[in-house]
């Protein structure tokens, strides 16, 4: 017997990959091993499929995260895989079990949340599953996407010497989970405290409760006629999610410190816990941002833009992953274990 | 503040699907609603996506169901959605939340079940999400599938007069279940007793445990020239799947009790536990057949098809849906509340 813990998440997804026979339909295009499958539609697009599931007392806590919101991150989350593919979202679907502890009136800010997200993605509900649940709520969203042919961007396509960016800033949500979890122990100390959380973590509380799924840059990289060589979305921190790009496309990569976009308040949370805020940014994960790659002569045409950070460069050495510092220092960049 | 049990399952269905804005979407052509929703995918072809969520402690037991099976059946139920719409299923993606108990060979015999019922009904397996969770095991499966545009079939346009279809026997999984739970009761009070299910109930069981979805009726319908009406996957119990196509369709129903198909297993295990067999086909639930209506000159097609019985007709008065005997006896078909 070998328990869930020796595998961890990856090596389960790899052994599940690995005893998975090949497909039988001509219009299976790519299947298990990307942030979405990808499936045979018009002449011209691909269609995608996604799906992600969140449990109370994992993915999320209900004591902090109002159901508005998590019916927003249910959805956003989603979105963010299709995206990640380079494709823009059409049609959602819906599952959730719920224990007889939620009222109609829970059940109506969850789905206003979703209905809020569905809107700003511009993305259909289109069914689902109700169900109860014996323990907790649980919340499955199955996404459909589609994208030009000659626009889809897959994981395993980066080449040496292609920029590496980001979107966004990196971080925030994980320093934004330690202040309600710090808030939640104060709480739970003492009921009658006041809530502490300033303004000026707004930006952090936000990051963690209610992300963006950035369909918003899918839509500029067209508008600048920019393909991607490769391209991810981070959910589990940039170090998990540069591994990735690199074991799936066979390169190395060079990651400099100092141009991992962090923000302000992001910096300020990481002294206050004594984190570092780079370890933040590559270990914090639910960010929902994307990192990509492009061609070098293809990125001055975003070397201009104001929420896409080029952070280093894929090299043609697969075992050197490396977080290069500004005095020259490097250190490799490891993978993680069981997430989340 | 108000409870889900006052609103129940298809209360809380329909409260989602009245609050659901319209379809932004030109590819999206049906949403909330039927067994699957349908999306546009070629000139001749609809897409179509459905998911359903099995939870343990609600949809499943696993003292009794083994994982293979489980993962069977997960797929299965899914599939039979998709043959609701009278199409075929194409692809599946596979969502599990896994607490720690669960070791990596449990997880295998899971996933040997999800493969098995991917080759039985020709699907490829193209992605999904692992996590862990807090309680029990949480399944989710969301499938994809298409339908020639001419041949999609709803359940809202049947007409008065159709010919009422079932596929294969009813309330045999029912029944199944309640051998399965009687024998966990005789187990938890003696726990050194020998099973003792019997060969004779072996199909019971396998109703229960193992169902399958008719994909084989769709290929038959298609070589027959044949297309229902209306179409919905019998999920419920043939009361409550009769009463969705009626009130859907604006018609009313006469169902002949004598004709409805059951297993000689069925009438015996029925016996044994003081039901009447009619009631396990009306409310039990779980077989997971297909009940369709056809125009009367088209029945003759399928008249002298062994897994296909008419069990009654539709009409014109929309309040009427009943159940008839021999004698003539009619009585009212009623709705059940909250349904697993």
């Amino acid at each position: 017997m070998t328990t869930l813990d020796t595998l961890g998440e990856l090596g389960l997804i790899d052994r599940i990959r690995k005893e998975t026979p090949a497909a039988i339909h001509p219009g299976t295009i790519r299947g298990i091993g990307d942030d979405a499958a990808v499936f045979a539609l018009s002449d011209s697009e691909f269609g995608l499929l996604s799906t992600d599931m969140l449990l109370e007392g994992i993915h999320f806590d209900l004591t902090y995260m109002p159901l508005r919101h998590l019916g927003f991150k249910a959805v956003a989350v989603n979105v963010s895989d299709i995206a990640a593919m380079n494709g823009l979202p059409t049609q959602i679907t819906v599952s959730v079990g719920l224990s007889s502890r939620f009222t109609v009136e829970a059940v109506d800010e969850l789905y206003a949340g979703i209905r809020a997200a569905c809107e700003a993605y511009n993305v259909d509900l289109v069914g689902g599953d109700t169900t109860s649940s014996r323990s907790g709520l649980v919340i499955s969203v199955s996404v459909l996407g589609k994208v030009d042919k000659d626009r889809i961007t897959y994981r395993n396509t980066a080449q040496p010497n292609d920029v590496i960016c980001v979107t966004g800033d990196l971080g925030a949500a994980y320093l934004g989970l330690q202040l309600l979890e710090r808030e939640k122990q104060e709480y739970l100390a003492n009921p009658d405290m006041q809530p502490s959380l300033s303004e000026e973590r707004a930006y952090l509380i936000q990051r963690q409760l209610r992300p963006d799924g950035r369909t918003d840059i899918i839509h500029e990289l067209r508008d600048l006629d920019v393909v991607p060589t490769a391209m991810i979305d981070i959910s589990d921190g940039l170090a998990s999610e540069l591994l990735h790009l690199c074991t799936q496309s066979g390169t190395g990569a060079v990651i400099l410190d100092e141009n991992i976009p962090v923000d302000d308040q992001t910096y300020l949370a990481a002294e206050e816990f004594k984190i570092s805020p780079i370890t933040a940014a590559l270990n914090g994960g639910e960010d929902y941002e994307l990192l990509f790659t492009v061609k070098p002569q293809e990125f001055e045409k975003l070397q201009n833009h104001s929420r896409i950070t080029a952070v280093g460069y894929m090299t043609s050495t697969p075992d050197r992953i490396v977080l290069a510092t500004k005095a020259g220092q490097q250190t490799q960049i490891k993978a993680q274990g069981w997430v989340r």
